[in-house]
């Protein structure tokens, strides 16, 4: 195997899309969507995204003994989403490291950008323990980005 | 063994007391706390009684490999609670069956009662088959509940 | 108007169904779906059925200057729901009373149901107080109903 | 006035501690905190810091009709915490600028960081408009750090 898969690879493409919709346990007695839950929106997402890709996450627990784990995510409040607000999620691989995944993810709403997020992801063992990506994981990410850069 | 334990035990009782903090996380775009988010509560007094009683759920997990799941619950909402709020979940047993307690939890604010929830815990293995409620947990219950009324 | 709005009117009839996958977010340390969140989905999956019959929740707070709260609920758990199910929610409504709607909402997996929740919902103006369901709100139900024993 | 308030100000001294138990609700079907509801237990934390330094969102809501929103925050997941838990989250205010907060909270466990939030908060009508943090609070709040550094 030759190590291109070691460097990081940088993805563009068309971002993964996913509709969300608002509900009362979203919101706060501000009126407003409660900031810790546009991390639930993204999670969804992502997990969607993964699905989407070929690469359920049942699949990396069930076949390779591994799952992302959270390690750094950053968050960008612009506008805020309210009640009943038709969201869109959108993902987008940023770097297919050796053994992370960095992703942008952005909460829109019409058209205009409510929050941006940025997470960086770590594969690890079931004891918590990081590492490599499992090629066939990471072969059917690559593939997604392609198909998504053909649509 | 007797079997005392056999029929279900009614215990009455100064009720355990703990108080909760009403937060943003913990209310909706209605202003009041989300009616989900009261067995959130009711949850962690139980979870406190348990510990307070010297029955800690880890306990359970660990030394008996069983742990106590909700069958069945039911809430009666009167007044609202609202962000910034200190309340009061008050908890009693009010009856030991072999394999279920039954408890009731009342919400309450300066004496005010918010809401009544009424919970069926059933002791359930691992694999969530029902079993008996270990004797030492069962003693640990009756001993604080005597503990309870004495004070 | 005859007061045929007074006396409650039972529906039956084939029930809403919304479709809900579960998330970490929904799920707990005990592998199963948190006793507290299928409230979320019953809520998800009511705010779904009023919107399709064409009497969603905004119309009634900027039209109608009222709202449904949630008087009473009750939960039955059946089976656990686990992470990344795909559920169910059939909601019927049960019950038009004057000011209330009573409800009953089944958490089903592939056939099976995991969850049975009934709710008592209040209609109640922005200071709390109970008001009849409005006429147009009240109609929007019944042809929602119409049409569905029609489908 | 002398313009002192219009540059930011750089506060260091002990840091505002809050503690916090782990609740299944917490939790995911991983068995540990569910990344984002570190959020929540920096909000806790930071309504708690406010309130003993004197200066409770109801106050800012009531008297200066504004209060505080997320603007930005970023987090590092070392170490990830489990049920039942002690956690203690540690809060420093790192700059207090003309309409906005930058805090450091540290999510800690028996002394071993296991998370670390930075949030940017800023000072904001009701209507959403960006405005000064009002003299009080920002006195309220360097009063707070200079008491807790004499402590």
């Amino acid at each position: 195997m030759s190590d291109a898969a070691a460097s990081p690879q940088v993805l563009s493409g068309a971002a993964h899309r996913f509709p969300i919709r608002v509900y009362y346990e979203d919101t706060d007695a501000g009126g407003i969507v409660y900031y810790a839950n546009y991390l639930k929106f993204a999670e969804r997402a992502r997990t969607e995204m993964m699905r989407e890709a070929g690469a359920p996450h049942s699949d990396m627990v069930n076949r390779f003994r591994c799952s992302f784990a959270v390690r750094h995510c950053e968050v960008d409040y612009f506008r805020p989403a309210r009640l009943d607000d038709l969201l869109d999620v959108e993902t987008r691989i940023l770097e297919l490291g050796g053994a992370t995944v960095d992703a942008e993810q952005l909460v829109m709403r019409d058209g205009t950008e409510l929050a941006r997020i940025r997470v960086r992801l770590a594969c690890i063992t079931e004891t918590g323990r990081a590492v490599r990506v499992p090629a066939e994981i990471r072969a059917a990410f690559n593939e997604y980005h392609k198909s998504q850069e053909r649509a």
